[in-house]
């Protein structure tokens, strides 16, 4: 117990690669700060990685996501499967302790090295969890879990980004008269490919089940045109429901495969995180230049109006680059 | 109402100006749509706009905050003030008609000149909400509106940040055990310049204050040190506290005036918008490169993991420049 504590991240690496889960622990507190460090570990994982299988599970608060996680959770490993899960949720049980007398026991998973739950949380840093959590993601694919769930808030531009741009989306909604018309209003009709219904013992599932098919009959939903998005109902509480969303997981990856969209979605993907990732260095860069007089006078300008910020920030992007 | 509709910048923003509530509908949607023409309106309105006060109303859904900010709006109306609204939150009542039976009548304020509400939404354009209300911000102080309100909802990374990016930040929770916790989970404590403890006629007020006093006591608030969050209870649906919570924001901006906090806070929020801007200039630079050929060489090696993303991203940054 009294081992040394290594803070190197290729050394940290080949510990989580062994199982050490401290040391997983360790290097996603390094990819949640971001910056230099961050970014070493990003390069590490993406070295080793295969290309992990991502399914983002999303919905309104209080609609039984962390519940469902746990649920499908077990199932995968019941085959066997080893599963990474974020959850980037600040309501979620997994982001500290049951507060709300929540059902969920992550505790069935605890002693299981199958799994690997981690809650995340960025101090607003830059880039912030659209950049964090697919680092997170590729770390623990690079250490053994095949597939990741990715469970966020369905409130919230980034929150609903980090899950639509999972391999599969799960939106999660409760039977009941509106709930499907906040989901439409959030934008989550038109990242989900695969419709749940949770709390199906509650009444009301088959108006939202009509709700549901309604608005994918208006078809909001504008990629994957061959796909419709099945609606699966489950009690996750009682764990049932569970096996038939997981053979609707492993049945859109199927469709996603050989139609060719999960290569494309990945492609946008890429694309998008290259382009995020050239603007968290510019962004870097241009924090430091920000310490300097030459900063300090191009502030002045716009404080007394002498100068609009968008002429104020082509000047510092100019200065940031010499 | 056969007039020519202008398209133009310029005209909408005379328009506007003028009071014309359709022009500066338009202007707003331009801002939500960013690139070049959101810029353009940024430029006049920061040319033509004073400072606006602004105040950041944010807490969990169902909090009350849309009927809050209804009241609110009255009270200031009482005062003569006129009053922007801005509401980032796509369970608020006002992106879409009182769904579920909320007892929000926006109609109240609607045949007010002196008020102006919009609900805002990007479809993730690059630089995103946390870009465009900023500029909207700007555009109603500069047509004539020297109080902004942002309502946005208190669970999102970006949501958060707008909200705490505000003059005068309100945190909004309801009496019961629990709701507190969440807040602080959410990271709200540390950005309430208020709390306002709303539906005060439920069970549980004096507990509330209590769990709010002594996360308050533990200090997990950094910056402007001597001012301590009041706590104000309100109901809403019935117009009480309003009053009490409009003093508390007066006080609280005399405060910030007084001991330069006010200053010091618009200076940081100057300092992180010319970061942002420069990033999303950049962001923009570098999509258009995506569609050249050497792009989609640079896709290709990342795809066959022979060059990871990071580095990837810098090649992208050094080509978007020439």
């Amino acid at each position: 117990m009294a081992r040394r504590r290594t803070t190197d991240p290729s050394e940290l690496f080949v510990l989580a690669q062994g199982g050490d889960r401290a040391a997983t622990a360790r290097l996603l507190s390094f990819i949640e700060d971001g910056g230099q460090i961050a970014r070493e570990i990003g390069k590490l994982a993406f070295d080793a990685g295969g290309a992990a299988v991502t399914v983002g599970i999303t919905g309104a608060p209080g609609a039984g996501k962390s519940t469902l996680t746990s649920c499908l959770v077990s199932t995968m490993r019941g085959e066997g499967i080893n599963v990474g899960v974020l959850a980037i949720d600040p309501s979620s049980p997994f982001t500290g302790g049951a507060i709300l007398g929540d059902r969920v026991r992550m505790g069935d998973h605890a002693l299981d090295d199958g799994v690997f739950i981690r809650s995340m949380a960025t101090r607003g840093h830059l880039g912030g969890l659209a950049q964090a959590t697919p680092e997170a993601i590729r770390l623990l694919d690079a250490i053994g879990f095949p597939w990741v769930l990715v469970e966020t808030v369905g409130v919230g531009q980034v929150e609903v980004e980090i899950a639509g741009a999972a391999d599969t989306t799960l939106v999660v909604v409760n039977p009941g008269w509106g709930d499907a018309v906040q989901a439409n209003k959030a934008g989550l009709m038109e990242i989900a490919d695969i419709f749940v219904i949770n709390k199906a013992d509650r009444s009301g599932v088959a108006e939202t089940r009509r709700d549901l098919d309604q608005m994918l009959d208006m078809g909001s939903r504008g990629i994957d045109g061959d796909w419709r998005p099945p609606i699966v109902p489950t009690i996750a509480a009682e764990g049932e429901g569970a096996e038939e969303l997981w053979a609707a997981v492993k049945r859109h990856q199927q469709h996603a495969i050989s139609s060719g969209e999960r290569a494309e979605r990945r492609r946008r993907r890429l694309d998008a995180e290259l382009v995020r990732m050239a603007g968290v260095l510019v962004q870097e860069r241009a924090q430091r230049v920000q310490g300097s007089n030459a900063y300090e006078q191009l502030r002045e300008e716009v404080e007394r109006r002498a100068l609009d910020p968008w002429t104020a920030a082509e000047r510092l992007l100019d200065d940031s680059r010499s």
